[in-house]
């Protein structure tokens, strides 16, 4: 859904995935090793938080990489695909492709 | 959802707005008068980024508070309801309430 100009501007990956919370710590395992043994090495990626629901019904990973550009051609990279899939097969799957429109902070307008 | 026990720790906030894309940027300019105005005030408030999906459906807020205690009163606060209530009559509105697990870095295993 990017346009081609905005292709090679930095992006942020938001991706909240809904689980049975009996699930949720397999859910996070399986995101740890997707990120941890793999994504993370791919050309433009920048940072990852992982996170977990209070409630135990969601998992979280905030991501920012370089280009949507090379976001994209990490998803056509195969490895990280075993975990990804064994992912969406207990959970459900909402991505977004996002960019920063302002930071707050407490005392400050940015 | 909270237990006791977790509402005194870090919390983030991950809320995800689905929006007819025509109206993103009047739920951009809602949520930064409420961000902007009156939340980031608020007692226990660390840091937020609004965000704009590239495709044009949906905003999200990703926002640190020093607890979920302080966050609930926040919500109390009569301030930054107007903003809300009109953003919520244009988007839906997924909010979750998370914890870090892990940050993932491109070479280290943080």
């Amino acid at each position: 859904m990017t346009t081609p100009s905005a292709s090679d501007k930095p992006v942020i990956l938001i991706n909240v995935f809904t689980v049975d919370p009996a699930r949720q710590q397999e859910l996070i395992d399986l995101l740890t090793r997707a990120t941890g043994d793999s994504v993370r090495h791919a050309a433009g990626f920048v940072s990852a938080r992982l996170h977990r629901s209070l409630d135990g019904t969601k998992v979280a990973m905030y991501a920012q990489w370089r280009s949507a550009q090379d976001y994209e051609a990490m998803r056509r990279d195969p490895a990280p695909l075993p975990y990804l899939q064994q992912a969406l097969a207990i959970a459900k799957f909402e991505p977004g492709m996002y960019q920063i429109v302002q930071v707050f902070f407490p005392d400050s307008d940015s």
